[in-house]
């Protein structure tokens, strides 16, 4: 074992790291460039089997033992495990190797010929999630340069299809459950903080889905000759949604808070403790103001929301017209906190919609049924799932907090939910096993766009921050 | 003069009509079907200028002498006048010769190739408006037949653009003033009421139209990450139309009733006395409520109106995604009734709007813009103009009702104002010259639509309700 003399305790294991990086920068940006040139859409299995291979290459180099876990239809996860004989615990590193679709034509560069340029490396998935993919093998080579032994059993949950929305991804859970069994889930994906700051977050909000869409007349009527006295389904919609929000992210459906879990003290120190970066980003986003002000973006996505997403009835511009619309639709989406479920939140919707009136219908009306009832709506709900979310003063987390600390020149921000929703309650699973965010990508890494990329420093930084997870967690 | 004995005075005339249509029943659908196989879209100039040739061809074969009124880039208008020595007033009745665009694919048979099927003629501007531009000349005819001059000058306006938006109307109105002056108007345009009775209406509604477009983020965001926080232009949209309008027909806009000219008793009777068609008209529309019920439609369309033509924001369906959008629009019209000008509507509008804390811009904003103010919106008014109505209990009003029903069987509906918006305030002028409004077309005419029809006995009591006019107003 090196010495390493001097240094804090915690802070020893990152140095040894960000030694063994200085010492091998070329090397490891060779290393990442080759797997960043193989292409990888979920929908693409020849190069996401090329992918699943070199990636298995990386992890038995290491000392991982490896394999596929396989699902008719789905990429394969490849999986791999460091066991340690004796350890009685197991922490499992998730990340996925799949990216998003790419449009060459509004690339720099091809986006699968890796280019280091500005201190930076480009190519679809570089920040988005092969930075963590390749950073885990990375730690590990440094952890034994450093001759440094992890005190769990490290396994590595690593999948193919999560920009394709993860479809498959409860069933992996439920068919390799047995050897899936793991004390907590740390999860590597998304960005830093857009201050720069590492953050490290507890749970992701859920969500529910649904579209929704009001009738009016059987056909298109001229308004002159008809409204006033024929209903306008736009107007009708217009109703209904604004009695459901108020235009200060106040949700109004009855009861819809009632199930809401307050935040905790840990938590509301984690949000208030937080940089001051809102005014930053409300011009960088070109806003005249803000919901909710004075309360921060942190404490406004802590709480559920309404989004109206889309919205369409009749014309506008040059298509407009006289007339009076067969229908108009809404697209919403539920951001659900703990302890929401979107059952409930159905129910109350629902029951929100009938009280103004309205027959719900899961399907386009007949003729008769227009007739034959005053107002009607039909809702297409998708599949949600709840929030899901770990105590910030459970000894996990302020382990986690404490190594990802140990790693970083600035303090960490501790984020207590995402407001992004990414199915966490699948790894928590029955048993609620703690899963915890620890993303290391800077926040302009154009992740699902062109000219992806990923910060040479982050990434280094990240590669001492996972080799601190896995020295130090208990 | 042939003898028209044993019928009560006003009935000999349209009986003296009935009788020449029986005897020229073929010459007559002849002479339509020629007229009405030249094409007549307004932009088609050497097809207009047929129709006007033609035109110019069947109203001089009546006596009445003829020119073209021109203005450089509009179809002519084909100006007749059948003048009596002697007389002291002048009675100017409006009919167009063009037509809406065809799409000859959705038609039964080539829209230009007349045919004559279950009792209707097929073809475009059968109904609109060429059944009154020919039944002029029949009614004419049938008056020469009969040996009876007209009391009063009758003149004829005949235009080719009214389908387009009669966009040079007052052009022509003003150009041509001298030669157009008259004591009253008689507008021979659109359908009869849905029960197949005779109807006169006494004026239209006015207009005033505004897109209004909200805006948020300069550029899309992820509604997870920042929704509650980032303003979401489709929701501020839609409180500001539910604070316009409720969703039973009610204008919520400070002020906005106060102009508004109470009913006289004539056209609350009016109203009153029209036939009970509601409850059939809402099947046939398959609607399952009306606005304002109880009250009916006519009383419904004699207020002022808001109408919600067309909303858009985001995506609904399939492209449906989680994004702030960066605007929402909305298309929507203001029906007025009298003494409400679309000025003062303009100014009602943007002082609500204002009062709900916005700015307002005659042009899309510019970053700096969208960050300077905390609500922006963009407000593009269409022209719009007054509305015009003739008091029913004016002698002219009383004369052209009792004229009407010598040649009707049953009694004639007086609709004090139509709903649909026509600028019959241009005919009345600044000498507030009466101008009502005689349509003879079946309600099913299938007009601005494809096989467009007019069922001949609509025009033989057309024409026979023309003559009773020619011969009897004084």
């Amino acid at each position: 074992m090196v010495a390493l003399l001097g240094l804090a305790a915690g802070a020893q294991v990152p140095a040894a790291a960000q030694r063994y990086v200085a010492a091998h920068r070329e090397q490891l940006v060779k290393a990442f460039s080759d797997l960043l040139a193989i292409p990888n859409q979920s929908s693409d299995p020849a190069n996401i089997e090329r992918n699943a291979a070199a990636i298995e290459r990386l992890y038995q180099a290491q000392g991982v033992q490896t394999e596929l876990l396989g699902i008719p239809g789905a990429p394969p996860v490849v999986f791999g495990r460091l066991d340690r004989p004796g350890a009685t615990r197991t922490i499992t590193f998730y990340a996925h190797y799949d990216g998003q679709p790419v449009h060459p034509e509004e690339w720099a560069q091809p986006p699968y010929q890796p280019v280091v340029r500005d201190g930076r490396i480009w190519a679809r998935s570089a920040g988005d999630d092969k930075a963590a993919v390749f950073g885990f093998t990375a730690a590990l080579g440094a952890l034994r340069a450093a001759g440094i032994t992890p005190a769990v059993n490290l396994h590595f949950y690593l999948e193919g299809e999560e920009e394709a929305g993860s479809p498959h991804l409860a069933q992996f859970l439920s068919t390799y459950a047995d050897k899936l069994r793991t004390d907590a889930w740390i999860i590597c994906d998304g960005p830093v903080h857009q201050s720069g700051r590492m953050q490290v977050f507890f749970g992701a909000r859920g969500v529910a889905e649904v579209q929704m869409t009001v009738y009016g007349p059987g056909h298109g009527l001229h308004d002159g000759h008809y409204g006033n006295w024929a209903p306008n389904p736009i107007t009708m919609l217009v109703h209904l949604l604004a009695g459901m929000r108020d235009d200060n992210a106040r949700i109004l459906i009855p009861g819809f808070y009632d199930d809401v879990r307050p935040l905790g003290a840990a938590e509301r120190r984690a949000i208030a403790a937080m940089p001051a970066y809102d005014a930053t980003l409300a011009r960088d986003l070109e806003l005249g103001h803000t919901e909710g002000a004075p309360a921060t973006l942190a404490e406004q996505i802590a709480k559920p929301a309404l989004n109206i997403r889309g919205i369409q009835g009749g014309f506008v511009g040059k298509g407009a017209a006289n007339v009076i619309s067969t229908e108009a639709s809404a697209s919403l989406d539920f951001r659900l906190v703990p302890d929401e479920r979107p059952e409930k939140v159905r129910e109350l919707v629902e029951s929100y919609i009938r009280k103004q009136g309205y027959t719900i219908l899961d399907h386009a009306p007949s003729p008769d049924e227009r007739r034959a009832h005053a107002k009607l709506i039909r809702l297409q709900w998708g599949s949600g799932y709840p929030a899901a979310q770990v105590p910030l003063d459970a000894p996990l987390s302020r382990q986690v907090v404490r190594l990802v600390q140990d790693a970083s020149p600035q303090p960490v921000i501790r984020l207590p939910i995402m407001g992004g929703s990414v199915p966490m309650y699948l790894f928590q699973g029955p048993g609620h096993i703690p899963a915890i965010g620890v993303p290391i990508a800077n926040y302009d890494d154009n992740q699902h766009s062109a000219n992806e990329n990923l910060r040479l420093d982050y990434l280094w930084q990240g590669i001492a921050v996972y080799a601190s997870l896995f020295a130090g967690l208990r």
